[in-house]
């Protein structure tokens, strides 16, 4: 039986997910992301490095191993950038700097399951690491490219990439006086969960916070823009610092650059923390409208050292779009699915066994120009291999004779056909991806 | 530092895969096969059903459950086909018969790592189940398809797809007068390591032949023919039995059926037992030329009971191939490589920062026309520039002008360029694998 957490599709849906993770692939290669993989296994050692024991690894264990040495050593990956920061330690000297790389991979969580949250799951992550520098131009980079890849996913709910910068946030809360910077990131990064007074109330009493700092800091947790104009709006606050007006430039640079990317909203959002410590600059969180309970869908930033080694330091801005998270929500719920369940785009009807050799040559000349084609399993009568067709969904049904005659059996059109020229309209040569309206 | 038995690919290597999983994933879906994944963990239960405990499972533990509660209960699939018959029960009623499916994923086993052998390795596996009853055809069928699969990797080492029937042998062995027919089947499969005449003694002191009969087998057992002829061969041995005749009709018709394919050598080979219990009539193995040590790299046959829920039987044909065990050693011995270890083709020269939004431009105008290219990192001079790209395998530089040129950094030529039209030659579109002769 299925096992909680662990999501498993019909062949229907898993050709919308492979649709997915093949435009995102096209995307990223597009813009000269190289395709990695790791193993789905890391040292213990590794994984535990940073004391994300909260993550809930899965450790390997031989079942042969029982009685004598227990645990391998090894656990399931949790994230792709773990293992991707060991990758770029241990082949250095092979790789070329700066390095973009796309990993498209399940991670594994030992997490109680619950919507949106799966014990296995997978995840598309671009990076760009370099030795020592990475020049900024590849923040706006990286969200360019994921913005259009999530544009091309126009099947897909609205998708929302929101954009902020920690040096902007920073360098306001600096620039007001803030005593304990840390502290109102964290309580900001609640603005989620709790409602705005009461984290104006947090500001004062963990962060220390005046009341009339405290309302600056929600004021500027608000502005939310779709263009640059959001610099114009904090400096009508009247807080300034060097750091702040640095932010503002790189959040600037960011959503200029992404102006052009159609099919998905980008958009400098003020209120984007991301609780983690190691994002230095910009920040990246995404929403799917309509589904704004599952959290961000991709989330990513800058981080000043992706990897060490002691001698040379590897910074990195990356990005990471939960597949599984956005997908099985539209899965479930039936809004999303595949046209067809085979790839099948033509059924060769089969009169009697004898004839299979014939059709069999049919659909051989039909798979030489690239239509999949199958045969009928058996000769039943023509109307019970319509309608096996129909249940597949697949879209034609090849009669053999003088002349070959193919029916589109969606409307019934039936036409003389030649098996060396016959193709498909383009829409039916793979499984199309069917959206239905979210009725929210 | 990498972990034994996972292996893990550089760049340019791991293009080498993709086009290896592309093509397959091309010729599977021309065929009708539909795409499905299963989860990487099935229950202990199921993975152990078959009593299958040397196959060495990795079970996984919780690592926050180490005091409490100790494994999950859950193991990572040793294979795809218990998953697949797990999948079949689960979804019957959603699933159409006869279901063909394709299903390429990694799996795990603990062993021993050693050459050919690994803890993870990704297989590639056709199946066609059905309920009940499942016509023979589609044994040839499957046989053609991972024929025609292996065929289009046109740049592995020469492939020999080896085709027997279990029906054959075991009639042969029936007509013989064997007492013990498994046992003669269990010696005959020793072949492969064991010389000729110790297999001859072995039959006569383990499986209760005489010299004679033994000498009959041996016989049988080296007859290897690329066609039906081998049938004329088996006949000449006076063996006779209804069970033989069927087998050597089954056989007769897989080898036929597979004439047509190119690029893969398809051969009745009557050595080939496989000493897997559930298999019941076409059985397959294959060889690759210079790495016979690997053993088979792909193989498989007929069960006529894939499944069962105890009212519905699922008999299945199908066919397994190792992905990683085919690539690994000629990978790792650089008889096989990619071109390149980006998917650019092209990279456009930045003369100075301020220029980048223009090279910007230019190469987004080359992607918006399939074409992947990158924009140089930083404004280095030129010939540094062409020397990043060296590096990397990008065959081509692009200079920003009036007019723009365009410089193929392999042969040197440099020619006006039109970001609105350029396009490289089809074949650097992509990169290619390119391959060493093996000197053997």
């Amino acid at each position: 039986m299925a096992i909680s957490g662990f999501p498993e599709l019909l062949p229907a849906q898993r050709f919308v997910e492979l649709a997915v993770l093949d435009r995102l692939r096209y995307t990223f290669e597009l813009h000269g992301f190289a395709p990695l993989e790791t193993p789905a296994v890391e040292s213990l050692d590794q994984l535990l490095r940073k004391g994300e024991i909260d993550k809930e690894v899965y450790v390997l264990r031989r079942l042969q191993a029982e009685a004598e040495s227990g645990d391998s050593g090894l656990g399931l990956h949790f994230d792709l950038t773990v293992p991707f920061a060991r990758y770029v330690l241990e082949h250095a000297g092979h790789l070329e700097f700066p390095l973009r790389r796309y990993q498209i991979q399940k991670v594994w969580r030992g997490e109680r399951p619950q919507e949106g949250r799966f014990r296995e799951f997978t995840q598309a992550d671009i990076d760009i690491v370099a030795k020592d520098t990475l020049p900024f131009h590849h923040d706006v980079e990286v969200a360019r490219v994921m913005a259009e890849a999530l544009g091309v996913l126009d099947f897909l709910p609205p998708l929302r990439l929101q954009v902020n910068n920690r040096k902007l946030i920073q360098g306001f809360y600096e620039g007001l006086g803030a005593p304990d910077v840390p502290a109102v990131i964290r309580t900001i990064d609640r603005l989620d969960k709790v409602p705005a007074d009461v984290v104006g109330q947090q500001l004062v009493m963990e962060a220390g916070l005046t009341a009339e700092q405290a309302g600056l800091c929600l004021q500027l947790a608000a502005i939310r823009t779709p263009d640059a104009s959001f610099g114009s709006a904090v400096w009508a606050l009247g807080v300034t610092s060097p750091l702040l007006d640095e932010g503002i430039g790189e959040l600037t640079a960011v959503i200029d650059g992404c102006s052009t990317v159609t099919g998905v909203t980008v958009e400098a959002d003020l209120r984007i923390a991301r609780g983690l410590d190691y994002y230095t600059g910009t920040v990246f969180e995404t929403r799917m409208a309509g589904f704004e309970g599952l959290g961000s869908v991709c989330s990513g930033g800058r981080y000043d050292s992706l990897a060490s080694d002691g001698k040379t330091t590897y910074p990195g801005v990356g990005i990471s779009l939960g597949v599984t998270r956005l997908l099985t929500p539209l899965l479930q719920r039936g809004l999303i699915t595949g046209s067809r369940a085979v790839p099948s785009v033509v059924l060769v009807a089969l009169a009697n066994e004898a004839a299979r050799g014939a059709c069999d040559a049919i659909a051989q000349a039909l798979r030489a120009r690239g239509i999949p084609t199958e045969v009928a399993a058996t000769p039943q009568k023509f109307g019970k291999q319509i309608r096996y067709a129909e249940r597949r969904g697949i879209p034609f049904v090849w009669f053999p004779g003088e002349p070959h005659e193919i029916k589109d059996i969606r409307s019934g059109d039936q036409v003389d056909a030649d098996p060396a020229s016959w193709a498909p309209p383009d829409n039916d040569l793979r499984p199309q991806v069917l959206t239905q309206r979210v009725d929210a």
